[in-house]
């Protein structure tokens, strides 16, 4: 048995696999730790998994692998990667966000290595990455990227057949970069007017008064008032897109996310043709697809890091 | 004996090293092949060979490696690469460029095989990554970037200490993202408001009407109207460069090519401090640095291709 996690800012998730088959056995899920010592995130996965274990019946000192996938950003301390998401981290978030704490990252890495013989800790949209490539829509696919549109704007990027990491494992936040001069929105980071500062789901709500399922519905269903906001969402989003591919020459890009989900027949077109209106050297072999895991590629990106 | 070999829009290079030490020997040079059937540019570059070659009094036989560092993008056919560059090719530049011939590509890979057992072309950029890595200022930096700020914007890209290519090599052409709505600049590549439509060498002459170093010369002695404009440029490039770094987590990112290198000390500063302004959990560690081969980076590309 081998231990799937997934960290949120909003919950923490674990389960157990056979390392058979694909099932997710015995999930436990909590609100994310937030409170005491910087290592009680840590320490709550532990538990949960401990948790699964005797629901069905195993000894927890058999567990000996842990798969992580988990919302960044991520620093690394001597070598082992600590959490320093503004959403979990009060010494971040500062006292405006009344977060009942005042850490600067939550430990994960090192005291999972205290209970685990083997952890592997990806950012979430790699991890995803990951379960799209294994099983997935980007099968065989060398030059990819898994992107959600979702509360927030997240990426996972692979190159050459291989996962980017980065200098701290933090490559993919490329819903944080700048494709236009609009300066009316700001974002959790701090930034105005990057990709999910303006189109986001929360930025959705937050700049046009209606939730992004609701927006949507209405432009799927003809409102023009609804269409040219929306069009304007693919211009940004589909400039992102275009940007990733420019940069790294992609054939394929799966999305997922609650945003896109919902209408993905109505946005996905309107996203190719922002990719392919520009540089066809460099856009032409390159496709966008829904995500094959659909809703569940979330599920299956802790399990997508274990051998 | 081995081959290097630098192909660019205007000229054509070829030299011969021995593999002991970082000299050029015999240079040849000559305006780029655009007449004739479309394995042109591929002939010219073996005759300039064969002829260092009998200059330097060895057998042209006996040179068996070549590097090839050339102009992009590329096209694959059949798994070997073909440039496809609109400064070179008249099918691709359409007749109003005039070019002297209606090539979609130029062969490349495919003739140098049979001329050589062992062959490596990489795009410009991309061979100067690996340069700057080998012998300049990216040595033992696993996430890292060159970025070349010339009469075009170019970029080699490395992560987790791998070049990365793409699925036809040409990751790296993030000079042709989007980071503003400026819709008053016309690339060569047909985008509008690119980042090299708006900054580059050529660009900073059509829109403000003086070349770049006269322009960069009255900012960096206080002209304020000219300090307004390179503000402009910089906040743009800055912007590039943030993006490159929060989507691929990088640590440096070193720079070269005639627009940046003439005003080094007077642009890096500016540069550096739009990249920090943004998301420091990405930023913060990421440093901008002269390219450490200076202006003799593109003389050592193709040799970095060489083991």
């Amino acid at each position: 048995m081998r231990a799937c996690i997934d960290i949120g800012g909003t919950k923490v998730a674990a389960s157990l696999n056979d390392g058979k088959d694909l099932q997710l056995l015995a999930r436990r899920s909590e609100p994310t730790a937030k409170t005491g010592a910087n290592d009680a995130l840590a320490r709550q996965v532990i538990r949960l998994v401990d948790d699964a274990c005797v629901a069905i019946g195993i000894s927890p000192a058999s567990v000996r692998q842990a798969g992580v996938s988990s919302c960044g950003p991520f620093v690394l301390n001597q070598g082992r990667i600590e959490v320093a998401a503004p959403n979990i981290c009060g010494g971040i978030a500062g006292p405006a966000r009344g977060l009942p704490n005042d850490w600067m990252t939550a430990l994960l890495e090192s005291p999972l290595l205290e209970r685990f013989d083997q952890v592997r800790v990806e950012n979430d949209c790699v991890a995803a990455l990951a379960a799209e490539r294994r099983w997935g829509a980007l099968q065989d696919v060398d030059h990819c990227a898994y992107v959600t549109w979702s509360t927030g704007i997240g990426m996972g990027l692979c190159v050459d057949g291989r996962l980017l990491r980065g200098k701290n494992g933090n490559a993919g936040h490329a819903g944080h970069m700048f494709v236009s001069d609009n300066d009316q929105a700001l974002c959790g980071c701090g930034n105005i007017g990057d990709v999910e500062a303006l189109v986001a789901g929360n930025a959705i709500a937050r700049r046009y008064g209606s939730d992004a399922a609701t927006l949507l519905g209405k432009a799927a269903s003809g409102d023009a008032g609804a269409r040219q906001l929306v069009d304007e969402l693919c211009r940004v989003m589909g400039r992102a897109l275009y940007n990733l591919t420019t940069t790294l020459d992609l054939q394929r890009i799966s999305l997922g996310g609650s945003v896109f989900s919902h209408h993905r027949d109505y946005l996905l077109p309107r996203l190719q043709a922002q990719v392919e209106a520009h540089f066809p050297a460099l856009t032409a072999g390159c496709e966008l697809v829904a995500a094959g895991l659909g809703e569940q590629v979330g599920d299956y990106a802790a399990l997508a890091l274990l051998d």
